[in-house]
């Protein structure tokens, strides 16, 4: 890794923690270089503006986090758990995705998410082309279920309840019952 | 109405939009002042701060909103399809909760949040044990996943697609989906 290539990794990261604390305008570009060691000229230099750093973030976090875990359309509730064993261990994926939601809607501005959703909302179609299970719903309606309801229990979700009232649930418990709910509702 | 109780009232509006537009730490009191047509201090006099405002205002349009929603432990597919209505006439609900969850974690500081859910929990589990359907789960996981896929298609929701991909289906046809979801998770 030439030494830009390795400045631009600690700022990629550093943003991604700021961000997913503080969201896109609570977030300050001088704490990020302070963080990543680094010169808070460059970060501009690198990503133009506080905004592209977030789009930077989100893409590399968000987008190519979840797509890293593989999906699997012959087996959503295998792919439910993972997508929760996933967020489990990456708490900031969830919270970055929910600032963007908030902060800046619908904006897509690399495709990448847009393109992340087609791929599986495709194979999914094929799958209930041929009689997979699911098929009372379309693909869109059956991966929304499935992403709902693998991420019921994650702390950024506006329904979630406060963890007082549920931490009788082991992480077990929660996972088994949610592989089980994908099940009821194929 | 006495003028105090209608400038409080014009208040609470002013910082419902506000708060579910830029959260809390982005939202200014001086632009709640001047929509409100109230004088600054007052503000400071009826609520103490800003955090505390955003808790008056959670308590009125969140807790106070969805609660609003008749329970129906023994039609939970109906209650799924009820929220989902009440959502889409009211975005800034969800907005304002998913604000909190980002920024304020898991403080529920007048307990109305906690007192909601455990009510429905209660009632959740007295149709269990009458052998109502959905004794799979628990009732903490059973609402869990109801409200999720309540809000499947929720804006704010972190996993939800970009209007783009899911333009497709129309209000109608998310809500007979949602209700079918939850019928078959029972």
């Amino acid at each position: 890794m030439s030494r830009a290539d390795a400045t631009k990794a600690r700022i990629l990261q550093a943003a991604a923690d700021e961000f997913a604390t503080y969201g896109i305008a609570g977030a300050r570009v001088d704490r990020i270089a302070k963080t990543a060691a680094a010169n808070k000229n460059l970060i501009y230099v690198y990503f133009c503006s506080k905004e592209q750093l977030f789009d930077a973030v989100l893409d590399a976090h968000v987008t190519h986090g979840l797509d890293s875990v593989p999906f699997t359309p012959d087996d959503l509730p295998e792919y439910a758990g993972r997508i929760f064993d996933y967020c489990q261990q990456h708490p900031e994926v969830i919270r970055l995705a929910t600032w963007h939601r908030l902060e800046r809607a619908d904006q897509d501005p690399t495709g990448t998410l847009r393109t992340a959703h087609e791929t599986k909302l495709k194979a999914l179609a094929a799958v209930q082309k041929q009689g997979g299970p699911g098929s009372d719903f379309s693909p869109t309606a059956l991966l929304s279920f499935v992403l709902s309801i693998a991420l019921a229990w994650n702390p950024t979700n506006a329904t979630s309840m406060p963890t007082s009232v549920t931490e009788t649930e082991s992480t077990d418990a929660r996972r088994r019952a949610i592989v089980e709910a994908v099940r009821h509702l194929l």
